[in-house]
């Protein structure tokens, strides 16, 4: 294809889609996800003296007491501090506080080998409760504006540590990028009474070029405007301002696709580091009909970062059309033992 | 110190200032700007013919008639492409364009190792001068509403090849960064009356701690808000909303200044991978009394980046309050064999 520019329907910025440039000797770098780490693992069993105390466990029903098939603990060198009041002053004509908040580390497995793309359901089940648990939990803490989980896999990704792993951050002020979200999807709301997010679904499964994968209650979708290439955008179907609005049912539904998706980019990209993130309405946002909250996916193939950094403006050199046909086709070698992950299905049961 | 959040004051966006967090094992990974590159350096002296004809020389004033300082080429992979209409239309609810713009390189040097770093004045300077001539060229196409220069020094930075060069785009839309400043400071200037960079740059000099060198035409501060460690801000002290206004003095104080600035990279941070983007107003601006052009430098020493991807949320471990003083104190290795740059000084010569 012919280079294109491309629209952001949300937050309104401009990507250059350039299939042209896929063509450069070594478009994307050779990236593993692989970690060396010296030293003991902290987050391994019989390492627990290593973190401070788990504020969230998760035991396995019977055996061993002091098993755990999941935990939640401070982040040891956290970015912020729990204790304290906020101190918002000025300098000048600069603004700051005090750098209050909780950063925790949701330590997702016992197995210091485990990859997520291999997660079993009932594991990637517990991940994402363990995210709704303890964001429910830090919202009751009133200095808190946004809550927000999130994961870093490999070390191009930013992770630190190889041990499977993702974290939770509260904040007590929202992100400029989440404002913007809401911004967008609000002017919309207002020009065409409806949540610009439920279009864009409507939209994508009408003509299905985009769409990767879909279950009864999510469908992941190569954006339109997508920065990277083979980012992800995964969509409830049901509207939905708050992540912690979910049931269990979508917690099953949630787990099996994001397994579904790991699972393609492991063998569509070699086991690539990647990001996600979970985007959702801030507490007590007053006009919930107007964001859906939804899980943005990015693996990390490309180095283009500081022109990005300093202009916002994008290139990605993988159509969306063109990344989404080549994560459906992963179907044909993807072990699917419990069938439910078919693609153009629309049927597959959420439920475990 | 404790973590901080501190604002960006034209951008509104908060970033986590973490002393703490560079005392996790490897903050900064161990990043080296070089790159191996196969076959024929297309941008050496005698490989003339791997490129586009040139659109820009610069050639010695004596000596050989093929023999040049500096070219500017259209990139042979580029992002946008010069012909053609833009055809804006829309897709459902998205809006597309085609990719029109223009994508050129800089050859800055026919030196194949040469670190810009260690570049006279009169190569920079020239470097300088070729931003200034080939945006000037470009924005006499109405197609055009952006027109930006930048450098990607190294691999992690995202460059591709070795050979020193710089890339100029040309694009039909204006950037969201730049949409953001200048809707902040245009915020700012309705509130005080005055050009908030202006202010800042009063304020930084009052009180000298992020300064990291000053020239009679420009001033390197480390940012109040710096979302990256070292992050450089480089501001001309007279009021000017475009880049390409600047005097032919002001090209040699810019040029003094940057090299200024990459030397004490090098040194610091030992040569490190790098970004820098000049920033300015987008041509026919109405209210150049509002916007300051600036150049941004960024190094690329650590990867937490799709976190900050997803929400616009930085975390920086290095107070930009130490990276100056790092900075500044490398003033006692450097080589000043002009003597221009003593950290301190605003009366140094702009002229070469």
């Amino acid at each position: 294809m012919t280079s294109e520019l491309r629209k952001d329907p949300v937050l309104g910025r401009w990507v250059i889609i350039s299939g042209e440039r896929s063509r450069r000797p070594n478009p994307f770098r050779n990236y593993t996800a692989t970690i060396e780490s010296a030293g003991p693992c902290p987050f391994c069993p019989g390492n627990e003296a290593l973190t401070p105390p788990e504020v969230l466990v998760y035991r396995p029903t019977e055996g061993d007491a002091a098993a755990w098939n999941l935990r939640v603990v401070p982040n040891l060198f956290p970015a912020l501090r729990i204790e304290g009041d906020l101190d918002k002053r000025g300098e000048g004509l600069y603004d700051l506080m005090r750098g209050i908040g909780a950063h925790e580390v949701v330590i997702e497995t016992p197995g210091h080998r485990d990859n997520p793309a291999s997660y079993t359901q009932e594991q990637m089940t517990g991940v994402i409760h363990a995210y709704r648990d303890r964001m429910m939990d830090l919202l009751r803490d009133g200095r808190f504006r946004y809550v927000m989980a999130f994961k870093n896999h490999g070390a191009p990704a930013g992770a630190t540590l190889a041990h499977a792993h993702s974290q939770i951050i509260a904040l007590p002020v929202v992100p400029v990028r989440v404002t913007a979200e809401l911004e967008g999807s609000e002017r919309y709301f207002e020009y065409r009474g409806r949540c610009i997010y439920c279009d864009i679904l409507s939209q994508e499964l009408d003509d299905p070029r985009r769409v990767v994968v879909q279950n009864h209650h999510f469908v992941a979708i190569a954006p339109f405007a997508s920065r990277f290439p083979f980012e992800i955008s995964v969509l409830p179907r049901k509207h939905e301002a708050f992540f912690w609005g979910l049931s269990q049912d979508q917690v099953e539904g949630l787990a099996e696709i994001l397994r579904d998706v790991l699972r393609r980019y492991h063998l569509a990209l070699k086991d690539p580091p990647y990001n996600y993130i979970i985007h959702t309405a801030p507490p007590g946002y007053p006009t919930p009909d107007r964001y859906h909250w939804q899980v943005e996916v990015i693996p990390k193939l490309t180095e283009a970062a500081g022109f990005e950094w300093g202009t916002g403006f994008f290139i990605n050199p993988m159509p969306p059309e063109e990344a989404a046909t080549r994560l459906r086709e992963m179907e044909r070698v993807m072990d699917v033992p419990d069938g439910h992950l078919l693609e153009g299905r629309s049927t597959g049961s959420g439920g475990a």
